[in-house]
């Protein structure tokens, strides 16, 4: 695990400003050839230039991949079926796509013979993390470089000098001219930096991109039947969708009516808290609804103990091990427990709001009408049973407060 | 334990048709005395009613208690201080009423030498165990009478019959004419039975009764400023309230914002599903604001510790065992947790919307903006840390991944 | 659910005085055929007498099963993959043989045409639970008869005159002579009652059955080889060995070497506390040994998940809930944690002590010298890293302190 | 957080090699005034030379603090009251000492006006982490100096060869001409090293220093009886001691009677496993007789829930979380169960077997021999209400196998 010479790296490469900047330092400062890799996730950029922008920098191995449907298929997917949401509130949009892409650029080192990679992220923030565990744990010996945590580019207008000496075309990429510091997927944008780092105070209207406000969505609600096998949703309103046109199709619905942001104070893997705003359209409406779905068809405790371990669960992800044996255990045991999570959900999504409003499972549905039911049950369920479940269960403490236990 | 002559009985009275074939059948079937017990928890019904009842029934001892300041104080604000939540999403409304009026109950016992009580909960749900738990565990060995499980008045015909020939008067006191089974204090209002026995049908919008629809509600936000002390609402908008009086004021805010609707299928501790719809616009806007605050103050382990333990915590709430040793202890650690969760939150209600756009504390803020800042931070934090941090963490998988360990 | 009429009862029958009692009992109450259910799990008795007495007693359909290899196989190996053990202490014996009797009654009762089961666990006990969640969960609509329960039968004195008033063959079967109620299988041998009654009292040494006391232990340790697939051992000094033959070898060398007494008390599932004592020599020796091999072989926080569900998969198996959702997903997770838990340990045995001496693993061994020795590591770890890892990890607690936060 | 110059010292001071060495160097490469501390916790070696050696080599300021009782009554003991034990094994000898090392130093640096600490740790251990943590967290802008991360001595020849040229005594301390690097305090002596690095390897007779072997122990058993107030010993045979007191005789039982001997491979936080051997005489029996008391006295829940966040409470203290929120928080809630933990244990110590053979509280126990007994109870208990209490918790299971679910 000692330093090796860098002659060959596969750089994830955005296309903007940075990731461009980096590039030609990497070629200066290693004296190294480089490879690209430019990702879609479904972030709602074109690709198209990155690839012409790396071409124009002399680049010439360039990966440009669409990894959405693996994307929602292998990572988002598998994660909602555990109810995932880090600190009760956030969807983990940046965190889930991050080892995709450590595993993406380990494939290109194998098949390109580079011996090292590079990604853009800062030294003060989870996606190093992230990018890096995966990447050592998929190839152990892999060196990687972190400009940020490194050069000598710490502000934006050495940066820029750097790009106009070396001739890198400068075109205000990163937040295309916002304030925030923003990274987009399928499942979600996020920001940070600018007036967030008050948490006092408000982001403005004008932040948001990927929905409209609660107050300028549609008066009307619009209902949505979801349909899912195995915890998974595979139609809306009837129609087969592949995993990745599911979330696409829910980040539209959810956008339009106004679902899915978050504004929030979380503490990151490395040790300070941050401010962050979050649009997850689809992510919000997935949530809501798989409960929903597996209100009706899980067992009691199996529920109970995958929400016991979702909060480790999702810090798993967050920390940046998805790429590790006891995510891989975790997620063994949560995918086992959805072969019966299938049926429908009805959702109303309404200026901001998701209500599930109904739920059915025509196969699989443990709920049972004779036995809850108020009304005469025919002797589907004995009441006087109730009466010796009662008072076993109360029998230790009865026993503790006849030995003088205290509990009020 | 053994079973006892019965001879003064306790009686949880609503004043409704129910407890007052209670109260009859009691007198008929045990030939005992019977005391009446009815507590105001806000539920927003006029109490007098059931006095006058109980002294036209005959009874001498009739106790009715304002007891809504000990409910929000002594057990909905220290059950928010975990922002507990059971299955994701029921707030536990009738569950942490249910061992005030145990231990109530219990002290009534004391106070006028009654050798049981009576409730009028069904052998179906889960607060004949809640009642019961909690009377066992204040006196070990109370004898409990719950009619339901033992009569045979189990229709609704047979009860009114037997109010009929006992000249008991009917009002249809059960929701009141209304086809679902509720109920209802300060914290929530519930419904059971009717529709809702069809987990695929909507609720009908006349069936909520707390709230305004989101479609009703005002076009314009209304924003509120909640401060925070040890982890509990003391003051809103800078008006310094009572327990009881936030919780009010809560509730008429989240009410007349469509605020708090909730329809689930829940798992009952008896053992089967059964769907709910429930109204809390106070707490919805309490658990918000509450995360909220924390996010703020509170250590991020303390925060993740507290995460795991809730699903457990609000198991136990559900399940009947407030005053169980086991809640007392988690209890204390979560009390401890929140010493230095102190400040404001800002929060904007609009249209069945709770957002948190601003949280701080003056006193005990965790959130170091120089650290987490992406611009300059003058050296507060050494970004190279992060290598060691992120190789170390990685290693054990690094070597395991040498060995041969796959993870991918 | 409501009650059946019972025509034909699978009745465990262990051909002792209680069952044969209960043999009869049955007939008489119910009109009832009766078939026997006779297991060889390794109690260490022989069971033709039972088939002899059953067939005096005019049964026609016997079951003598040997189940021993399914049981060690399916139930003993699955749940020491976990580390299992109760309250710190107890290694679940009786537990876990339970599920396999109440699955086997079972298909009985499938391929017999019974309609109901029956077992002669007291009212008091575990197992009771044991068998009847496992009966429900596996047939959801059996009838079950607990004689203990029901009848009048309830001391030794009235069930011996029933038997001598039926003919029933008397010979002191229950715990032969011994105070104790005892319960054995290829795991272990338990003792309730008696003198162990009071906590405060030392067993008399003339209870064990399976040991020699240490004292009287070879004053010659013995050295075992064990070699582990998959976390099962398979060899015992190299020679290769059914899951059942593992067991009794394992008890053999336990047993001499005064290997596997305990003394404890208990908390049941159904309320109260209680005393035993139980002898599992070769459990002793599997634990610890597999501990070992996973110490070798198991990723860290594979390891600590392991650890941290196991108290609560130790009570699913106490409380009787193997045949449950929750305990299949739990035991899916463990599975997938032992694929590489292969190698071999060396254990010491020597008057009651069982000391691992070695650990090894050609395969899958995570041990690696190069890293973890204090000499020269020739690069392979660089202790610098270990300033950012610490840096990082402290400091959440540096910014609270630097708050005001005081920790000590 | 930045770079400072160090003016002054504080040091972790043995008195050995290293230390000494160390403590030339701190002069040599900062130019600073050291300050050393070395401290009794009971490691069984004479502090006076280390006063002599630190004045010989010019130290003004030399504390030499008898920590004994502090270690045992602020450390040892609230580490027992939880059960504490990591990874099944290891009872954390080493690791409960630093946090209370790191606090002296603390107080140190501020009585004496150091900017800086310094201690001998290498850059592979846990040791640095929990030193530094505690530091970090008590005071959290010191200057922290760990020499094995930094300086070129890495080898015992350069350190020797260090030593010699500047004229510090040479007396092979470290491990006393031992192959194995050793740690000792009240609680335990640990190996590292040597032919330990081999995990099949087991360890020489000779290596083990504070225990005899079983095979030389006494042929005759030992009796004790420990008293338990709250949790903690505070009587031996009746005999009130302080708590270093108890922890020093039981020490001297448990060595004299072979007992406390460890062998094992863990897991260390800076991500390697490597090999340990430790002798814990008196934890051995600590952690033995805890459980007893605690069986007796504690609810079964409280029990449950103490056992289920035991392994993470061990990883803090392994980890070096000592003062972190986290711990202490949960310090809070395990010392609140430990109220009623007061009564008697009866030991019983024979070559290397600690026994329970007795264990009572007059005030406290929660053993009720009247409920538990299998002779008739006189109407304690009702068998009948078993029956409910199954029924009630096989219904969902009944449920889900009615609607097609398979257990088995």
């Amino acid at each position: 695990m000692s330093t090796q010479t860098v002659k060959k790296v596969a750089l994830a490469y955005s296309g903007g400003l940075d990731t461009s900047v980096i590039l030609q330092w990497l070629r200066e400062t290693y004296g190294c050839e480089v490879v690209t890799f430019t990702a879609d996730l479904g972030q709602g950029e074109e690709l198209e230039p990155a690839r012409a922008k790396a071409t124009a920098m002399g680049i010439q191995e360039i990966y440009i991949d669409d990894l959405k449907e693996e994307f929602v298929r292998d990572f988002v997917f598998p994660m909602f079926r555990a109810n995932t949401i880090y600190e009760g509130e956030y969807l983990l949009g940046t965190s889930i796509a991050r080892p995709l892409i450590a595993k993406r650029l380990i494939e290109i080192v194998n098949e390109t013979g580079c011996d090292a990679i590079c990604h853009g992220a800062t030294g003060k923030g989870n996606d190093q993390v992230r990018f890096e565990l995966g990447a050592y744990a998929l190839k152990p010996d892999i060196k990687i470089i972190a400009p940020w945590r490194e050069w000598e580019l710490s502000s934006r207008e050495t940066l820029l000098a750097y790009a106009e000496k070396h001739n890198i075309p400068i075109e205000m990429k990163r937040g295309k001219g916002s304030p925030y510091s923003m990274d987009a997927n399928l499942l979600h944008i996020s920001y940070e930096g600018g007036i967030l780092e008050d948490p006092w105070a408000e982001p403005e209207e004008d932040m948001w991109r990927w929905s409209v406000s609660p107050e300028a969505a549609p008066d009307q609600a619009t209902y949505v039947v979801l349909g899912y096998e195995q915890g998974d949703i595979v139609s809306i309103d009837g129609e087969r969708l592949t995993p990745a046109q599911v979330l696409a199709q829910l980040n539209q619905l959810g956008g339009a009516n106004g679902i899915g942001r978050l504004d929030i104070v979380e503490n990151r893997y490395v040790g300070m808290k941050s401010r962050g705003a979050y649009e997850t359209p689809g992510g919000t409406i997935m949530l809501k609804a798989h409960r929903a779905i597996e209100s009706l068809t899980l067992d009691r405790e199996v529920a109970h103990l995958k929400d016991e371990l979702m909060p480790r669960y999702a810090s798993l992800i967050y920390n940046g091990y998805w790429w590790s044996p006891e995510r891989l255990m975790l997620q063994q045991m949560i995918d086992a427990s959805q072969a019966k999570v299938n049926g429908e959900v009805r959702v109303k999504l309404y200026k901001g709001n998701v209500s599930v409003v109904g739920r059915q499972s025509a196969s699989d549905s443990l709920f049972d009408m004779n036995i809850a039911t108020f009304e005469d049950d025919k002797g589907a369920y004995n009441q006087k049973d109730a009466e010796g479940f009662i008072k076993l269960n109360a029998l230790r403490m009865r026993i503790a407060a006849k030995k003088g236990a205290k509990f009020a």
